[in-house]
């Protein structure tokens, strides 16, 4: 266990973060950015003995403890007045809303309330203003009782935009302010705290001049304020983000909140004005994890967290544009990821869903041809979707994603067949969470196409059909189509005759026929109906004598894999509890699915020596995301207990020197984060909250 | 003399800059930046046996020429196919608009017009349009004739923008173009021109897949075309820049080109549709330099190219705000660098000299009380105007500047009497250079608060005054005001009975006696006449027995100055010839001025060993900007002929290694460019063009 961890701290909707908790420079106040900003950040107090400040690890030079000790250094050096808290003195509590450091007699708090977003068709602009204000909010408390002399405290950045130099808000506001730019800034309208500029904190904190302190040419800039002596005081903070105007290139969209918030100044107003209501939004929130077990309950804050630093709410004319980036990569609302955030964005605002799944088929959807293996013949293929909508605020063209290639067969080729699976897994949950019949009455003929679609990629000889994909898109030009796993081997990369990419299917005919079966043309019904047997018979088919399902059926692959059970989540938050019924239709499959799980979970196989999960028996790469949502899975649908030090594992990943630095990260190979990292996929944890708290045993799986 | 130098080739007011020439990625297409953008460039063409692409040497790697040779390197590393032009084969030809290079069978040239910008108060749309387009422009041309295999050529960059990605604007445009988000792209409508993104340039030069050209995720992007054996070809682009809405915090304001470029695109369609005009300009406008001896004709050509790269054209409501960054330091319009671009920016814009002074009124002024040395009582002041208005897009609060600090006697403190003359300097050459009678009345209360101001820093007592600064504003509570020369020791620094800002200060009263000659009221003509005498006389009688005045007057400063001679330069643009007349009422002061140059300009005083000027005997810091100037002054009205030889030296300190990547720089210590890199200032040397080109003689002064 470590404090040495950057966590996001993150507005709803605003693609910002300000980031804290790895040592150095290495956090900041981040926008549109795919990692931390790597800024000085300043928050600390002067020693009881005055004349010298003690600040928080997170500025250039604290990262190494010896320099304390360096007198030599110290002397000549020009932050001579400035050191870093004594390391060991520090203790940390991270929540998902909240995030407290304590050292000597100072505790330093931030608070970024994780909030749901109201549909902004039917909601008042107050409540979207407290949903989206960009700001996130922090405390610091100085306690000088035990003090004989008044010390000064500060919190402050030194900005890292190239374009922009770092001012003073006064001079708009009435009320204190540092900030770079239009961009960011951190406010305070606590009794007492100025503000001042200067090439170095020293500068500011021990200024030549008091009136120095307006220097516009200095690039640091710090919010002060002075605590008696026998004192205690609370200083409060917001630290604000903002950027008007056209943001995406391709299509242009500017950010939702600027209908409210027409400058950063508005929002430093806004955010200091409602800080006793958004501290309170936070503490409410955390309420929810508390009943986790602590290594789940620290993975999802950090998750939950990391997944508001990557949302992007925008609009587009009059059309809300609900964007989740993809962490570093900053793909805006990659499907495959989409499907992994539903469980949460269903919870916390739905239609932000429904919005994903509307520009889904108005802009980023295509209608292709399939062919079989290896042949060139085109058949009907159909309706599917794209990998994404574009990267880092440039919107890809209409039918296109910016990742997806041609003529290839592994990574960046097309996902046609499981971006077709989303869209129908995604619908499917929000008409069935929502109960939204009007929407699903205007897209009956989507799902319809979709229907047609993942029949025609099954087989073109409708008597070859076996409910499992067999055909690729003509977008890929004669390459194959990947899945998700678009970075491992063929265990889960290779699109056709996929395990895990089967059972997705079939969970998107098992929601096909639930949504076809209340309307009055049963055909399709049937034609669901049918495709899902086939494939779960084609499935469970594939057992072999050994006890395990192969990664790719048919093929001779031989690869063990856990996320063979990812689909059944679906029918599960769908509660169609019987298909999921050991004596229900399918439960031959479940079966099959539990025995495959006992035979592949066993160390060496899909178990890190430490206990950590192993999606691929043949490969080092492990997703957190993707282990939490199979985590649930095992537990919630197939009763397995999961062993405590998985999760203690998994923890363990997220904390190691070299990922800690990037917040929460997915793609951990052999715990070692190689990708996807500073990314928002892992709210997949969410659904451990489904699970029932105290149905963990600890004792080992079944 | 070498080829490796940057240059920045800026449209005018965009305060951007394609900067190019210095090896490695250490130019690149910047915005609002006060150096280099450190982009890798790609500008190239396939050999003639194929298969291997040369590039100028714009691309990190491209320094170190021994890689040329690594076979080991080139044959395991990404960019295997691609490798720098051997140096020994570039040729580079550089004028103020035009920058050309030629290697093998390649010429790249990039054409970046300097253009007067019409009064936008009287001027078309289209005037303006073509003043102000954001882009600058570039031909490649590959001569294939003696070629047996199609070759391709290639221009392309990687963006180094940390907050948008690269993109194709083919999708949104009729011809091709790689771009990064919504700020920089390169584009061409050239026939047989196509784009492509890659991760890197080998990727887009020989994809795998051509389709793949397209890809989203490439940071690279490269526009190529194929060159037929036997042919020769020429394709031209436009390098192009944009900024929408509010760009500015303090105060709004927006680019005045976004009136008529909406975005990038719209940028784009008209800079390949005025290519030919563009380049005509550029042509044009070179041929005002060609009668410039060389050393002096690259001097200025760098100088105009800098000084384009900071200026920023904005409006603030409806009102024009034309600003000129100060280089690497982003102030905005620092008023002792607009006295110095005053004679340039005449010539090409005076409204924008107007639009200074206006806003310097509005906005950047304040009212004063001043204090005798070592004294508290304060005695009245008056007007005065701000350093600067802001910094890198910030600005300042009204009535201050970013720079000026209070409290001290040394850098950033503040200018007030040196920023009041150079409002009456610039005002004074603004009406006698327009005629603008109608400006003239509504300013003259201003002149005449000016005069008042300029009367109380001399002496609160009347029957002490000299003519001479004397007392320091109330502003530096209880410090030192300084001049421009801030960086240089007192000989240069402080402002009291500085004879450098003595000499100008006699120029203002003259200028103000001009003035106030032809109105009513004589009073203030005769007290600014009065002052002119008393500074003339005060100047004069300063001069030692070994033949020059001291830097500081009356205070035992042995230091000399050139910049004694600098305040000659008005009564000169002005057409006072009577003032300038050895046998006028200011005879002494010239033949003072004279003899005090003729002393120090000697070498081991204020010239280097190499006869290069040295602005202080005892500082080895010396300004390119303020050469130039007192260059002018001594040929043209002391009738000094100043040595070829000093020219030649100048020249090298711009080209010496370590300075060369920052362009055009003003303050060579020794030679070196220690601060005032990438700076507008050096367009003082316009007035070279007034001297008369065949006057000067080489052989040396008089």
């Amino acid at each position: 266990m470590t404090i040495e961890y950057n966590a996001q701290h993150s507005p709803v909707g605003a693609f910002a973060s300000f980031t804290l908790g790895f040592p150095g420079a290495r956090g900041g106040l981040g926008l549109e950015i795919g990692g931390p900003a790597d800024e000085n950040i300043y928050i600390g107090m002067e020693t009881r003995e005055g004349g010298v400040f003690e600040a928080l690890p997170f500025f250039a030079g604290s990262e190494d403890e010896a320099r304390r000790y360096d007198v030599g250094a110290a002397a000549s050096g020009e932050q001579s007045e400035l050191r870093a808290f004594p390391r060991s003195s520090i203790s940390r509590t991270l929540t998902a809303c909240c995030d407290t450091w304590k050292t000597g007699d100072l505790t330093f708090s931030v608070y970024s309330p994780a909030k749901p977003v109201p549909d902004p068709a039917r909601s008042s602009a107050a409540a979207l203003m407290e949903a989206l204000v960009p700001a996130v909010f922090a405390e610091l408390t100085a306690d000088n009782t035990a003090g004989t002399r008044s010390r000064r405290v500060f919190f402050g950045y030194q900005g890292g935009d190239r374009y922009s130099s770092m001012r003073r808000l006064d001079d708009l506001c009435d009320f204190p302010g540092v900030g770079q730019g239009l961009r960011t800034a951190i406010v305070s309208n606590s009794a007492g705290i100025y503000s001042g500029l200067g090439f170095t904190p020293s500068k500011c904190l021990v200024p030549d001049h008091r009136e120095n302190l307006v220097f516009g040419l200095g690039g640091t800039g710090l919010l002060m304020a002075e605590v008696p002596a026998g004192k205690k005081k609370t200083f409060r903070f917001a630290i604000c983000f903002h950027r008007a105007g056209v943001v995406t290139s391709g299509m242009p969209s500017s950010y939702y909140y600027t209908r409210y918030f027409k400058n950063i100044e508005a929002v430093a107003v806004y955010a200091l004005a409602h800080f006793d209501d958004q501290k309170k939004l936070s503490l409410t929130f955390d309420k929810k994890l508390a009943g986790l077990p602590e290594d789940r309950r620290f993975q999802l804050a950090q998750a939950i967290r990391s997944y508001y630093g990557s949302t992007q709410f925008l609009e587009s004319g009059k059309t809300p544009f609900w964007v989740v980036n993809e962490g570093e990569y900053r793909m805006m609302n990659t499907f495959d990821l989409t499907v992994d955030h539903l469980f949460f964005e269903m919870d916390m605002n739905p239609w932000a869903v429904r919005n994903q799944l509307d520009w889904f088929v108005k802009r980023f959807s295509y209608r292709d041809k399939v062919r079989l293996p290896g042949a060139t013949k085109e058949y009907p293929g159909g309706l599917s979707f794209t990998h994404d909508m574009g990267m880092a605020n440039h919107v890809s063209k209409p039918g296109y994603s910016t990742y997806e290639l041609f003529k290839l067969d592994g990574c960046f080729s097309h996902m046609t067949h499981e971006q077709l699976v989303n869209w129908v897994l995604c619908g499917v949950t929000y008409f069935r969470g929502k109960g939204d019949t009007k929407w699903l009455k205007a897209h009956l003929p989507v799902f319809r196409d979709c229907l047609r679609s993942l029949i025609n990629r099954d087989h073109p000889d409708p008597a070859q059909r076996d409910g499992v994909m067999s055909s690729d898109s003509s977008r890929c030009m004669g390459g194959a189509e990947i899945t998700t796993y678009d970075s491992l081997d063929v265990s889960l990369g290779q699109a056709r005759n996929n395990l895990y990419l089967a059972v997705k299917s079939w969970a998107a005919y098992v929601g096909l026929e639930s949504l076809f079966a209340g309307v009055p043309d049963g055909k399709d019904a049937l034609q669901a109906s049918t495709q899902a047997s086939l494939c779960a018979h084609t499935i469970a088919s594939n057992m072999r004598k050994d006890g395990f399902i192969p990664a790719v059926m048919g093929e001779g692959n031989e690869s063990r894999i856990i996320p063979a059970i990812e689909g059944l989540v679906f029918p599960k938050i769908w509660g169609l509890e019987n298909v999921l019924a050991d004596d229900g239709a399918y439960g031959f499959l479940l079966q099959a699915l539990k025995r495959h799980l006992r035979t592949v979970l066993v160390p060496g196989t899909c178990l890190f020596p430490t206990g950590g999960w192993k999606l691929s028996s043949t490969n080092d790469n492990s997703w957190l995301s993707k282990i939490y949502l199979c985590q649930y899975v095992a537990e919630s649908i197939l009763g397995f207990s999961v062993s405590s030090s998985a999760d203690a594992a998994h923890r363990s990943w997220l904390e190691a020197p070299e990922n800690a630095y990037f917040a929460w990260s997915d793609q951990m190979v052999n715990g070692v984060a190689r990708g996807s990292k500073y990314y928002p996929r892992g709210v997949t944890g969410w659904l451990w909250l489904r699970a029932g708290d105290g149905k963990r045993t600890g004792k080992g799986k079944k």
